[in-house]
C-alpha cells in the first residue's frame, strides 16, 4: 500500500480526531529544543482516547513509527517529529474530567496545562505542585511523560509523585488503566510509575488522575543572597539542605546567567557576584528570615536581600527567555545533571574549571536545593566547535553520575541526549530497559531511538 | 540430575553463603500468614549479593523456582516455602553499608530491620518513615518486596516513597543496578519503583537506597475520639483529611477489636463505641488539640481524650496481636482493601451490613486517613463457612475498586489472595504484567503463581 493510501486508511478508522497531512502538520512538528523535526506521515490530532487507540492501532498493523507529543515544550528533542513517523497530538484533549477537592485529586486529560490543573486547585485551596518552567502552555500529558521537574520539586516533589493513576494506550492501540483513587495500592506492579517519565516509549497517556496538595499557608518571604564564588554558594546550599525546614524553592543562578538576565530584562540581579541564591520561605516569621540571612552569611554571602513579593523570583524564571534571546539557543549544548545536595560544591567547581579550561562560556542555573543543575554550554556552529561542547556535556554528566547522581534530573533523554545513556547505565541496566520495551512494544513503533535508545523495526 | 546432586551443586557454587536441607530449613518456611508451607528442596542463606546471584544461576540453569524471603514477617504468603523450591534467606545481610545524614540517606542490606534503621537514623534526628506494625523484626528487604505500609504512612508516604535506589539479581542471576544518591532523575524507566512491590517475581533485592526524613520536632499529642456508629467515625476522618494539616497518624478501631484488646491486655478503650479513633498530632498546641475535639465532636464523638504519652497509640498497636491470642488466626480470613479517603464510610457501612447479614464477627482496624482498611472476618475450620468468609473478602474487595479503591493496600497478594487478582485487573492489566514479567524472568522461576498469579514453567 502506498503511504497515502496508508493515510486515507487511518483517517477513515479515527472516530473522531482530525488528520493532518502535508503543510497543515508544521505547529505540530517542533518542541523548544534545538533539534531539527523531520516530516511525518501525517499528524492525528486526538480528541477522545479512542483516537488514540485507532491511529495506534493503525500504525502497529502496519509498522509505522508514532511520536506522541503535548504542547511541544520539551528541551530534550522528545516530541520532534520524525521522518515518515505519525505523530500524535494530545493537546486538544483537553477536559478537566473531575475534581475532588475531599479527596485531593483531579482527573484530567493530557492537554490540559499545568498552570490551567493549578488554577483550578487553587479554586479549592489546594494546588498542583509540580511547575517546570514552561507550565503556563506544558501539557499535564507531556509533563508526565517526561516526569517534569521545576522549582516547587524541593518541597512537593516531582511529576511522578503526583500521578496516581493512567490510562494509557498500547503500542497495539489496546488501553490500559493504571493504578487507583486510593493513597495506597499495592495490587500488582506499579505500571504508573513505568509510564511516568517513559517519554512516549512505551504507550500514550489519554488520561491522568493526579494528586493536589494543600496550598501552603502563612507569610511569604523570597530572598537572595549573592556569593564571591560558586563554591560558598552550594555550601550555603547544603548546609539549608540539612537543615529540618527546608525552603519551598532554593534556586542559584552563576554570574554568566545573572548578567544575561540582567541585560535581558533589569531585575536588581548582583552582575558581579559569581552565584546568587534565590530562595522562598511559607510559614515562617522574622526570625526564619534571619536565620536564614545567618546560615548564608557564615558561608559567605556578600549581600542578602529578603522580600514579601515576587521579583526576585520571577528574575530566576526570566533564566531561560533570557538565555535564548541572547542567542544561546543557537549552539548552546545543555547539561541537566543532578547530584545529592552535598556532592552539589564538588559538580559545580567541576563544571567551573573546564569551561576555564575550555576558555568557554558556560552559565548555570540549578535547582540548587534538588542538586540539579542546567548548565547551557555555549558553542558555535563550527561542527568542531559543537563536538568539544558535546564534550564537556558528557563529561558534566559522567561526573555526576560519579558523585552518585544522574545524567538528566528532569529534561528527559529524549532524541537529543541518547549520547548520555552508555554513562547512566551499564549493560545489565540496558537489556533491562530494552526487555521491558520489547514487552511492551514489540514492534518498536513507540518514539524508536529515544529515551532509552532502542530502534524501531523500520 | 537427581536434586540432591542438582542441590551438592549448588553448595559448590555458594560463594560464601550457608546451604541448608532437611530439618535445619524450618526457621525459613513459614511467614505470619495462615498459609501452610511446603518443603523446599533447599534454603541458601545469603550473605553477600554473589550468593544470590550464584543461587539464582543455578537456579535458573536447572529450571527451579525461588521464593525469596526476609524476616517472614509478610500476612499474605509471599514468603512461604514452596515444595522443591528454593528458598534464599536475606535475613543474614545485615549490613549497614553507609549512612549519609547530609543527604538524608542509608544503604543497606536487605536483613537490616525497619526498626533498627529507624534507631540508627534517629541517631542524626532523622527517621526512616515507613513503619509496618512488624517493624521490630520485619526487614528492610522484606517490606520493599512487598511495598509494606504503615501508620506513619499518612503523613509519610508508603515503603516505595523512601527507596531511591536498589540493587537486585534477576532470575538468571545477573546484578541490576537502578536508581541513584540524587533526589531527582529521569533517565531510563523508573526500574526502582517496578521491584518495590513486586514481591519476589521480578528479582531478589540485595542492597537498597533509602531516604531518611527529619524526625518530626514539636508537641507530641496523642488523642482518642469513641463514636456510636462506624459511620460518624468515617465521615470525621473525611473531614480531617480535608484540612490543611493532616495529623501524623489516623488510625480507627472498631468494637470487636476494641473489646478484643481489652480483653487482651486493659488499654482503657471504650468496650462500647461503635468506632475509636485514635491519632497523633505533632507541632500543634492547645489549640490545635481542641480544634480536633471540637471536630470530633461535630461529627458526633460520645468522648474525646488527649495524652501527651503513647499509651493510646500502644492500644491501636495491639490489635493483631490481641486477634492472635483470640483464636482468630485459626480461621480468620484478612481483608486489606484501601479506598479515599471521603469513600471510607461507605467501605465501612458496607462491611456492617454484610457481616449483620451473615451474622459472622468481623474485626475492623484501619488506617484511616489512608483510608485502609484491615478487616479480619471469622470463620469456622468449616470448609463451607471458610469458603463463604473468602466470598466476603471477596466483595469487600470488589466493593472498594468500585469506590476507586485498590483489593490490597499494604499486605500485598502473595500466595494466599491470587482470588481478588481479577476483581483489581481487567484483561489488558493482566496481560501487560504478565509480559513485564515474562521480560525479567522469561524461565518463570520467581515466586511462580504469586503476586501476580503467573505460573511458572515447573
Amino acid at each position: 500500500m502506498t503511504m497515502s493510501a496508508l493515510v486515507a486508511e487511518l483517517r477513515e478508522t479515527l472516530p473522531t480526531g482530525h488528520l493532518l497531512v502535508d503543510g497543515d502538520m508544521s505547529p505540530f512538528t517542533t518542541d523548544s529544543s534545538p533539534g531539527v523535526a523531520g516530516t511525518p506521515c501525517a499528524v492525528v490530532v486526538a480528541i477522545t482516547t479512542a483516537d488514540v487507540s485507532a491511529a495506534l492501532a493503525w500504525a502497529s498493523r502496519h509498522d509505522i513509527a508514532v511520536v506522541a507529543r503535548g504542547a511541544g515544550t520539551g528541551v530534550s528533542g522528545g516530541a520532534l517529529a520524525a521522518d515518515g513517523a505519525l505523530t500524535i497530538s494530545l493537546a486538544r484533549m483537553t477536559d478537566v474530567v473531575e475534581i475532588h477537592p475531599e479527596d485531593r485529586f483531579a482527573v484530567v486529560q493530557p492537554g490540559v496545562t499545568v498552570d490551567e490543573l493549578d488554577r483550578l486547585a487553587g479554586s479549592h485551596e489546594l494546588m498542583y505542585a509540580p511547575d517546570p518552567a514552561s507550565s503556563a502552555t506544558a501539557s499535564i500529558g507531556g509533563t508526565i511523560a517526561t516526569n517534569a521537574g521545576g522549582l516547587r520539586c524541593l518541597s512537593h516533589g516531582v511529576t511522578a509523585d503526583a500521578v496516581s493513576a493512567l490510562t494509557v494506550v498500547l503500542a497495539d492501540g489496546r488501553v490500559l488503566h493504571t493504578g487507583t483513587r486510593s493513597r495506597k495500592n499495592v495490587a500488582g506492579y506499579d505500571l504508573t510509575r513505568l509510564f511516568v517519565g517513559s517519554e512516549g516509549t512505551l504507550g500514550v497517556i489519554t488520561e491522568a488522575t493526579v494528586r493536589l496538595v494543600p496550598r501552603p499557608r502563612g507569610n511569604q518571604v523570597t530572598f537572595s543572597a549573592s556569593f564571591p564564588d560558586l563554591t560558598s554558594a552550594a555550601r550555603a546550599v547544603s548546609e539549608v539542605m540539612r537543615g529540618a525546614q527546608t525552603p519551598e524553592i532554593l534556586e542559584l543562578i552563576d554570574r554568566t546567567t545573572a548578567n544575561l538576565i540582567e541585560d535581558f530584562s533589569p531585575s536588581g540581579l548582583n552582575r558581579d557576584a559569581a552565584g546568587t541564591l534565590i530562595g522562598l520561605l511559607i510559614g515562617g516569621d522574622a526570625s526564619t528570615t534571619e536565620l536564614m540571612r545567618d546560615l548564608m552569611e557564615h558561608h559567605g554571602a556578600i549581600s542578602f536581600a529578603a522580600a514579601d513579593d515576587d521579583h526576585l523570583l520571577d528574575a530566576r524564571k526570566k533564566a531561560f527567555p533570557a538565555l535564548e534571546a541572547n542567542g544561546m539557543g543557537v549552539g548552546w549544548v545543555a547539561s541537566d545533571s543532578a547530584v545529592p545536595p552535598s556532592r552539589l560544591p564538588e559538580l559545580l567547581a567541576f563544571v567551573e574549571q573546564e569551561s576555564a579550561r575550555e576558555k568557554r562560556t558556560v552559565a548555570v542555573v540549578a535547582h540548587a536545593g534538588d542538586g540539579n543543575i542546567h548548565a547551557a554550554i555555549s558553542a558555535s556552529s563550527d561542527v568542531d566547535d559543537m563536538s568539544r561542547a558535546h564534550d564537556l556535556a558528557q563529561r558534566i554528566a559522567q561526573k555526576a553520575v560519579e558523585l552518585g547522581g544522574t545524567v538528566t534530573g528532569e529534561h528527559g533523554i529524549g532524541s537529543l541526549k541518547t549520547d548520555l545513556l552508555d554513562i547512566a547505565f551499564d549493560e545489565v541496566a540496558r537489556n533491562v530497559h530494552h526487555a521491558v520495551k520489547a514487552a511492551l512494544d514489540p514492534k518498536g513503533i513507540l518514539a524508536p531511538g529515544r529515551a532509552i535508545g532502542v530502534a524501531g523495526t523500520r
